[in-house]
């Protein structure tokens, strides 16, 4: 059983992205689980093409696309991806596209493949807040959620697929007001238990996750 | 012209909904628009079906369904609606689908027909808080709006239509700690220009409204 | 029987100040209560300078001196000011003093001499949100109220002064992210509110309002 | 050199107390000063007599009273104790007074004799959220921290006494939606280095640390 864990690039003036900071921590192997760690660019289109590139050359049963969610209070397991790009600013090649298709022939979203309340719950087991989202936002994140989903629609049918997006770590918000972070400990181990249950659940559990808006 | 406006019935605890509140506020007539105001059960299924038996009834240039967002800070022009109903609560009437699509032919999502961004610049311009939205959540709104957007897709191509959230009315957060809230005055204000928004611009402006997450 | 109302010139960037907006709306006679008006400068020293003059020119029996607390979800009764000016930005004229006493021969902190919880009680019977608050913080608005209690500990032993902070309105929130407001409107009932209750209670309610932190 | 440090019993429900959780992790000596800790009931009255108890047993002379501060984001050095019990809930006695006040020969405020904004500096070098506050509550928290300032005052001049507020550790938030925390250690960290701050500045430094409100 291989994974394929990406994180991205830091962006949008901080010096570091928890995601890939938290995905260099994890062990090589995890239960028999080899872990391959990618980082991806923080670039529309550029990110999908080095996602692809990774999953051609290491042929993962599982992909997890790991990215910081600033302002969020807890490890988020995303629920779907939509297709539409709408960047508040700049990605980090300057480019901005304003509420454009991601793949003209793909469908308005895609849900997980992941087993994404499994995962939520495992994580909290373990004292480490954790919740299911439905929202990536409309930046590189739900681009790269969409884009991974979209390829294994059209072209890799047996991987399993799906976003987790993480908070701020505590150095990050030093100089910002009132805004929730996670030890980069706990992002890390949410991570490992986020592969373990991906690995562990073939089907999601049924339980109330749901927001009313 | 007409413009069909629907809210709900009070759910949650609540004595009131202000989604209704403010949509019997509304003048009948907007500048030649004729408006026709109805309440929607906050039930599963049942409420897509008065919503269709409300469309059959006016034939609607436009529909626009308004619900509550409680906890939320400005008016939410919602982009898309999800096929998925995941209830953190019991509706109206004691049901509380977890994880079930809510057609199962239909898209896993579809995108408003509204000018979201035209509708939410032009609400800024009188000076009332609003905002695009990507979640309408995974409850009734989510449901109706859902509902709304597969109607359209299926039988009624001619609609256009889409969600408004608004947030609480101040008599509702007395007892609510830091929960933000918005004037009934103001929330009918909105829906005014809303409705002539929707009514004014045939496609949607092109203005950077993203959320990175 | 005479009441002073003090609010602030806008400051921080800011176009307008809530708190003399509402106050400017407010008649000039409330139950044969009459009403005086004033506005004061956000510069420290000055402000109290120009209250003790007001005070002098109408000798009130009540003094309220309502400011703007940007970030609040409701209507504030300040408990208590205390003996210390520490700016965070400079005042309306430069000054931005770090950790100074207020007055030198003054108490650490004097507590508000109004009924503050019969206050926040009746307001919220309108369906408007307040409570009781234990910092004024340590800018113009703590100082004003320190002064105001200071001059009637020291000199005016008549009257009885405190403070009220009220939100933003919504205009000032169009361009902040998820930051609460309150409608001009509500603020003015509010205040008016005030008055009556300043007025009418001889001693405040026991009634819990306290927080925890 | 002899440092007292001090958390609290769990109240209100909680299972854990992080203030004493932290100060059990931590060393008996660091850097040559000597630490002695205490759980400190969280009960009206009590808690200063065993407060006062420890610093007859102990002699320090340094005293840090540690609480916890559910909704805050950042370990909290509170600048000021008010002379006012206002329990908005039972204390782990029953005790709930209003509006009393804790010594009827005590100032109306004390404020810390700490370096508090040298702490907060200190521990955000660190990459760890902390900030100075001016409101340490009305209930116990406020209630111990003014009882420690008083003794201070009236009986026990050499000592130099203060309060820090810290968050809610993780595993506390699982089930409250959008709550703040740190992890155990970094509070734990941050205790350690206000330890060693509270030792090595004799004066506070001079820094822009104030709130508007």
């Amino acid at each position: 059983m291989k994974v394929l864990l990406t994180g991205f690039e830091p962006f949008g003036g901080e010096r570091v992205n928890p995601s890939y900071e938290a995905i260099k921590n994890m062990p090589d192997i995890i239960e028999n689980i080899q872990i391959v760690k990618a980082e991806i660019p923080t670039v529309f289109k550029k990110s999908i093409q080095v996602l692809e590139e990774k999953i051609i050359e290491h042929n993962p049963d599982i992909v997890i696309c790991v990215g910081q969610a600033g302002g969020r209070f807890e490890i988020s397991i995303e629920r779907i991806a939509i297709n539409a790009d709408d960047a508040r600013i700049p990605d980090n090649e300057g480019n901005q596209p304003i509420d454009e298709k991601i793949f003209s022939d793909g469908d308005a979203a895609y849900f997980s493949k992941l087993p994404i309340k499994a995962i939520a719950e495992e994580i909290k087991k373990f004292g480490i807040p954790a919740a299911v989202s439905n929202t990536a936002g409309t930046f590189v994140c739900n681009h790269v959620m969409y884009g991974l989903l979209y390829l294994i629609d059209k072209k890799y049918a047996n991987i399993k697929g799906g976003f987790i997006h993480v908070p701020f770590i505590p150095q990050q918000v030093i100089n910002k007001f009132n805004t929730p972070y996670m030890s980069l400990e706990q992002i890390t181990q949410a991570l490992i238990i986020a592969v373990k249950a991906s690995v562990n659940y073939e089907e999601d559990i049924k339980i109330t996750q749901g927001k009313i808006c």
